[in-house]
């Protein structure tokens, strides 16, 4: 991790982000159908941090991968599979959030049967953006199955849709950490998780190398999460661009309300170590930019 | 097409179909987090005419195709993304619906937030058995990409979700038959056009023997989406096993209020003889259950 006290994460991260703006521009379709391609847009461009796209990238440049186009397309993918989770998350049947990202959400904005079709669209999108047929970005078939493969996983029952289901099922229940972990493991971690898997998929990655990179996508993960309840206590709407103390107000167990503000930022910076920890036995050369993000996942402030 | 006549088409679905509910119950997940497993299950086991699985069967065959595995994820795969639209379709958002197969829908089961999300899981559990892993069946890695590009694609904007947001957009306006065409071919026919291309793709397909079966698939689709209309006004509710006369209900646009019922009646059967010049002129040599989808589609009675 030479070179990582040099490394400039803003700069890095300006340069990934406007090749994902552009592409999520080309790819969400501005002409589709009856408003939908609209509410998808809406729903997906100029949206949030990227953290997931930018662990694609900063996995794909540790494992040397040279396909620059596969790991393009995993970008935009995890991004629309978070989209569109948020969007149905939002939704007044589940959260019932009216502000996203500092704007109305895509119910509001869009009506609720909109709101559904953009996300499950937006869903079928991120596998359509993974198998690019001949005419488009050449992906080898194996990798576009691979990257599906792990896609799928990370966005379903065994992830973030189950994690989904655990957290509606424990409104107002007193979780146990363990509890606590799974449902956030599931809801945000397969996915982050799998962004970094995908980005490893987009090169030649040995198994103990591939087992580090998990690691490391467990833990930051996890972290973020821990962050994201912090933050929900202590930061105010407009900072963090969506409705603050919402988890209070809706009786949600978090990792505050379990261990206190302390104990809780005490665990952030043990699972920072970790993920650190992770890519320093990963055997990977250069893993500046996954090193940074999981500084940037703690110490954030939105 | 020689043996058509001696074809028993229902012996020949027993035996399919008792292959794809097995393979549903071991793929959709009981144990699934929080319940959402349940509903799943209830959406998609022991459901509806499977005729998507057929046509995966169907052309899988007609293809020659030996890799049994393959089909039966397509056919599953296919089984899931209609179950899932049906689950999201019948929401109160949408088409508020409370009677499928018989039965109260998911939502009215479960509750809305569940369904939102089972039909979530089911979408994704679609890519994930299309790209097993190397401890499940062994599928080759292009065939993978490939049953997910169609699947993609038929499920996505430019498909199914995009005619969803036609149909919405178009209630209680008067469509002419190319409109009403459109939002069909798109919310109907594109799933039942992929599900005999990706049976095609489990086998070695020729382009004019694809462009032949694409052509049987989408005047089939369109064939399919005639005969509901038909069904709506001349069915009761018991035999379709759902809400009948929703249509007019709901001042939707029909191909019978378009064009009346005689009318639709002769389109539809005009439909049929596009489907089976299609396979004439396929160069395939067993095209009898092909066939025989076709007749069932346009002389179904639910």
């Amino acid at each position: 991790m030479s070179g990582a006290l040099g490394f400039d994460l803003p700069a890095w991260s300006a340069a990934r982000l406007s090749a994902v703006e552009a592409a999520l521009d080309r790819w969400v379709p501005a002409h589709a159908p009856a408003g939908v391609g609209e509410a998808m847009r809406y729903a997906v461009l100029d949206g949030g941090k990227r953290l997931r796209a930018l662990l694609v990238f900063a996995a794909a440049e540790a494992v040397g991968a040279t396909d620059g186009a596969a790991a393009l397309r995993a970008a935009c993918a995890v991004e629309l599979i978070h989209g569109y989770s948020l969007v149905h998350d939002d939704m007044p049947c589940m959260d019932n959030d009216v502000l996203r990202r500092g704007k109305p959400t895509v119910h509001v904005r869009f009506g609720e049967a909109m709101a559904l079709l953009a996300g499950d669209a937006m869903q079928a999108l991120a596998f359509e953006l993974l198998t690019p047929g001949p005419d488009e970005d050449r992906v080898a078939p194996p990798t576009q199955a691979a990257l599906c493969a792990q896609l799928a996983r990370a966005a379903g029952y065994a992830g973030m849709a189950g994690g989904q289901a655990i957290d509606l099922a424990s409104v107002g229940l007193a979780l146990d950490e363990n509890q606590l972990r799974t449902m956030h493991r599931l809801k945000t971690g397969a996915l982050l998780q799998a962004s970094v898997r995908m980005g490893a998929a987009c090169g030649a990655c040995g198994g103990p190398a591939l087992a580090a990179l998990s690691d490391y996508g467990a833990a930051i993960g996890l972290a973020f999460q821990v962050v994201d309840d912090i933050l929900d206590v202590t930061a105010d709407s407009a900072t963090l661009g969506k409705t603050a103390g919402k988890d209070a107000l809706n009786d949600k167990p978090t990792y505050v309300s379990l261990m206190g503000l302390e104990a809780a930022r005490a665990h952030a910076r043990e699972l920072q170590d970790d993920a650190l920890a992770a890519l320093a036995n990963s055997g990977l050369a250069d893993t500046v930019a996954l090193a940074a993000l999981a500084r940037m996942v703690v110490e954030r402030s939105n």
